[in-house]
């Protein structure tokens, strides 16, 4: 397979599909929720065998769970591609309208990326809620999974490939790439590629970032904090992060490290240990140690992200403390303060450098589902663009149009002609 | 200089920064410009210095004129930072405010990038404008000016830099890097800085982006094409090709290529060729070599930025080969269509993958003054973030805040709660 010229037809196809009006994309959507229904019991066949292969090679309990697409998990996608259907239209929105001068008038629409990589993890509804928001969003895909899931991918891509050609997409609206080197090939085609959003572990993340002019989107890390503050309800203090360690410990908004301040440790560092139980393992400083039994916390702790039922806990003395520690520590992806404080809370809000800043709530929240977008492509943890969870917004761009009648700007700078800007 | 070290202080005072009110950051405005108004003879002696040393070394009359900070300059400047000051703040705006559930609000709010780092030409009204949207967005600017304008930056950056610090922003606000070698202190700061806007040649935008870690928004070419249509009014097309090529040949919105319908070039080569005269060198493929005397154009016109007084024409036979041109050879930056044709138009600006698509109005329009944006920091010729001329709206993104009263993800996961998502 030519990859580059694979990826010059995606491109192709790309401006046909940012062309599309609004009821072809959601048919579209509507035509693929009928054929996975429709198709259901071959990708489940398909599925299987993902999983028996997985069992065979006796892959980790997380990622066999991860793998298993069922009736479950197809409601879950089609609950989320309904969802989006019936989302308003994220294209042709006019984000500025401006007279720039009489007969001369600037628009800034709204519009698709173009031609979208997605990497993902071996999690089978993670390609139709990538391919699902790709259509919405007018992009095209080039999809890549992780192997485990391939026979799953395979059915499901060719269930959404055939029903949205038929739904009048053009061909380039989705393509699966199927082995390892295409990842390799696709990050070289930056002439045709717009931007490339990988999910996976921070080492992966790291390679692609380095090894494409591509631009990317995503988290390479996530170290996520809970500072119980001086203020804080102990009794919400507690749940939440039991919660946001635990709920889904190898999720990347899963916590990591626990910041206490001083004032509120002797009581609270007990009963968390006491809710922790033997199922996690808790690393304190030196402070902490002293307050409860647990082992010894090394600098590189503080740096770690454990994916693991595994809590490093530090102790701070202010407030502002605690937030020069995020900032430095963290991966400027969800950190949260539990306090009644509303002051304090406002002031770690402004101050906590991160996409998702929270008050007395897990952090295991950060998510596209969770807030209302229907379905993400990623969380990012950039500044640009799109920060935290990425769904349809995420997803366009814009473009000026200016519509004239022959201006030329030598008349504006010799002063024949004046600028009137008026918001229209 | 132990650049790190400056940019981690930078990178504290930039959340400083980021907690003012609007009235700080105008006020701020306000007072440079009673400073800058104060101070003047003084930077108009150091600019005198910067424009000997000019005339001495010979530079070519561009940069000498670019480089003079006179009256005219000087209220230009401050005419910018008045409309500045008089706009609608971009930050703490809430671009979402939604309830998840009872108690559990998410809302979405914009804030400053945090620290930018800008190297800019040497155009000394280029660091007055910068540093003025660098406040009025809350984010702190580290500023690198062309070494041409040495004096003249130093006595306007002493002025802005103390005139701000008394009004209240914090020492971080901006910061002159002054040698050459401070390049490349500056790209390593991956720690502290968030943006790098590079503007200047192709090739130093593509060193900045190729040695640094830091994201990098900008534009490393700017071909730009203007198409003259089967529809065109030739009296419009003559005057748009010759002031977006002539007005000013060396900025990166000049026009660089010439398309032109071959059902309209009989009439309109001519016509183009007569008003050119012996001021632009006309660079024509084959078929249009038959209809104008003119050099022909070897392939690699078509891929050539000349930001000289030269222009390449090639004739189509449909609006979709010169689009399918322009995409190919263009730096999707700005490019325009002279039409009647309303249809034709709108397929051009839907299909051209540009920052900015015009109709009837020479390519030059692109800047962010011309858009009624008070300044611009540069020019954006990616998709991601910003894309054309970058204004305030380019100089923020956002963070999540959330805001609960103890809620824990298990509980949704497990059913016991649900969300009921609402827009507040």
């Amino acid at each position: 397979m030519d990859y580059k010229e694979i990826a010059r037809g995606v491109k192709a196809d790309s401006f046909k599909t940012a062309s599309l009006s609004c009821e072809v994309r959601d048919g579209a959507l509507k035509a693929i929720i009928a054929s996975l229904r429709e198709h259901k019991e071959a990708i489940f066949l398909a599925n299987k065998k993902d999983l028996q292969r997985a069992a065979q090679d006796s892959l980790p309990a997380p990622i066999q769970s991860r793998l298993r697409f069922d009736e479950h998990k197809l409601a879950d996608c089609i609950k989320g591609m309904e969802d989006l259907a019936a989302m308003e239209d994220p294209l042709f929105r006019q984000l500025l309208k401006r007279q720039l001068d009489e007969g001369l008038t600037l628009v800034k629409t709204t519009c698709p990326i173009g031609v979208i990589g997605v990497i993902f993890e071996s999690r089978p509804d993670a390609l139709v809620q990538i391919s699902a928001l790709c259509i919405k969003s007018g992009n095209c895909a080039v999809l890549k999974g992780g192997s485990e899931a391939a026979n799953t991918n395979r059915a499901l891509f060719d269930c959404i490939f055939e029903a949205g050609v038929a739904a009048g997409l053009p061909q380039g609206f989705a393509t699966l790439i199927e082995d390892r080197a295409g990842i390799d090939e696709l990050l070289k085609c930056h002439e045709s590629v717009d931007l490339i959003i990988p999910r996976g572990s921070n080492a992966f993340v790291q390679y692609i970032m380095t090894n494409s002019k591509i631009p990317v989107m995503g988290h390479a890390d996530g170290i996520c904090h809970v500072y119980v503050d001086k203020d804080a309800a102990l009794d919400k203090a507690v749940p939440i992060v039991i919660d946001s360690k635990t709920q889904y410990a190898a999720a990347c908004n899963a916590v990591e490290t626990l910041l206490v301040h001083r004032a509120a440790a002797d009581e609270f560092l007990p009963r968390l240990a006491q809710a922790a139980g033997t199922s996690i393992e808790l690393r304190g400083d030196a402070d902490t140690c002293r307050l409860i039994s647990c082992k010894a916390a090394n600098s590189a702790d503080f740096e770690t992200e454990y994916l693991d039922y595994i809590l490093s806990i530090k102790l701070v003395d202010s407030l502002e403390q605690a937030v020069e520690h995020i900032n430095r520590y963290g991966s400027h992806h969800t950190d949260c303060i539990v306090t009644e404080n509303q002051q304090a809370a406002e002031l770690f809000m402004a101050n906590v450098d991160s996409a998702g800043v929270y008050q007395n709530c897990s952090t295991r929240f950060a998510d596209g589902f969770r807030y209302g977008f229907g379905a993400e492509v990623g969380i990012s943890t950039g500044k640009l663009h799109a920060r935290g969870p990425v769904g349809l917004d995420g997803l366009v761009t814009y473009k000026y149009k200016l519509f004239g009648n022959g201006q030329i700007v030598a008349d504006y700078a010799s002063g024949a002609k004046e600028f009137h800007f008026k918001d229209l």
